[in-house]
């Protein structure tokens, strides 16, 4: 366990994700000491309210100051901000790690800002839930969940062990993989899903008062699984489609085309094309069942 | 209890929804013989096995001579078949009721095919899962759930008293509405949302074998509960886009307009257009909490 330990843990930005590590650290002992840096006084309160972290503060460079290990947990339009306030206090062979959903474009910018001796190991636990705030974490969220880990070409390969190593204890499968991929293969599976989520309960939001107000009474239908995904985090996500543009552009283009077929389809009765679609998406859902994600 | 209770209850077609139903007749003793009847034997053994019936039989005839209470329970795409086989036997004062997804056309088809003295209300039992089948089913699966029937203007009112009874005593809230407006509800909490999650994931299916895989494994970040929207019975849904056409196809254009101006905000970084739709989206959610069918 001792290798696994570090002695201070800065965690920039404390809501669903870094307040469940936060836990985490907490019941294994795996930090010497936490320090919790948000924003707004509120979740600085409930952070100590909740016993969360050994020190709070407001401002990043206190938290980072010392610390071994730096983990950025804010939405990613604060990544820049944080990176200059950050920089300038960082102790050498100290690591800066992040959980952000888009990992090119922010290792991008991240990276330059912060001095050599310095370890960026990017990171992405895939885990979550519709709620935000540090009330909302718990430290089984990451239990059988993989994270990817985005190393850089040059990346220090024992501040990536250590990284790993932390994720392993929350109880994540922790898989490696080049960070422009990353990207590709999250906007399938978690942004234009998001994005779709939103898109539905929106529609259903402008329509007349009447037709609104069943929709909601009757939402057991199917509608109800996409307003719990379009009840995420709304900066969180704005800065997800700002920050992985083309990706999701891309598979939204793919799926406009896909959706625009079965419009026709149904437009021109053409049912066994619709039955050849649904009996095809029936095994995809099988494959996840086996792989035990569902 | 005796008011409530059937001598005779035909369910033509025995497969998530019919198997659950047989399970509340039986469980609380509403009717006195219970005939099951299923096109395929691999159904009927099933049903056998499971005690769900006091008879089965392969045709629809042979179930519904005597019944008082006819129930269909298959894919939209049999009612006119059914209408036509149960029409000769059908006793004078029977009541025919049926639990599909969409209301218009189908009683506009089934309607004309029974003989004056008997009964149809049509209804739809807002519940379900996405399995399929006799062993899919339980007594459960209605309970605190919606049941809207649509009566005919011309109606029998015992009739439909008899029948919303039936779906109270397994634990729905009965409500009634015109058809047409039961389907415009339907296009937007159930038959659109269910497009898109088939169309999301076929868009998926079609991707590179590489990405492909890693769909599936990180799939918990959102597509997740797609695939278990798109896993629900290929048969079922055909008929429901192709009997609910123009209500889907107005909301569906609805929705396109939508995702275009999200994508558009995206492609020319307007964040706030962004975080204002995805802010009012989590209203809707706390609505569905508080109407408690999250």
């Amino acid at each position: 366990m001792s290798a696994l330990r570090f002695e201070r843990v800065a965690l920039i930005g404390i809501g669903l994700i870094g307040s469940s590590l936060a836990r985490v650290l907490r019941r294994d002992g795996l930090a010497g000491e936490i320090v919790a840096c948000a924003r707004q006084a509120a979740t600085l309160d409930a952070v100590r309210r909740l016993g969360l972290a050994d020190r709070v503060t407001a401002e990043a460079a206190d938290a980072a100051r010392d610390a071994d290990l730096v983990m950025i947990c804010t939405p990613l339009s604060a990544y820049a901000a944080i990176g200059r306030a950050i920089a300038p206090v960082l102790k050498p062979g100290a690591i800066v790690s992040d959980v952000g959903s888009v990992k090119g474009a922010v290792v991008r910018e991240l990276k330059p800002l912060l001095p050599p001796g310095v370890h960026l190991v990017p990171g992405h636990p895939v885990a979550g839930t519709e709620h935000s705030g540090p009330e909302a974490g718990f430290a089984e969220m990451f239990h059988d969940r993989w994270c990817i880990l985005t190393p850089l070409p040059d990346g220090d390969a024992d501040a990536l062990e250590r990284v790993g190593a932390l994720w392993r204890a929350a109880g994540m499968k922790v898989v490696t993989m080049d960070a422009e991929h990353h990207d590709k293969v999250l906007a399938i599976t978690s942004h234009l899903p998001h994005l779709i989520a939103y898109t539905i309960v929106g529609t259903a939001t402008d329509l007349e008062d009447t037709l609104k107000s069943e929709v909601i009474k009757f939402s057991a239908g199917g509608f109800r699984d996409f307003t719990r995904i379009a009840a995420s985090d709304p900066v969180m996500w704005r800065d997800v489609f700002l920050n992985n543009r083309e990706a999701v552009l891309e598979m939204l283009q793919r799926f406009t085309e896909d959706l625009t077929a079965l419009q026709r389809a149904i437009r021109w009765g053409e049912g066994d094309k619709l039955q050849e679609l649904f009996t095809r998406t029936r095994a995809i859902r099988r494959s996840i069942i086996e792989a035990k994600q569902a």
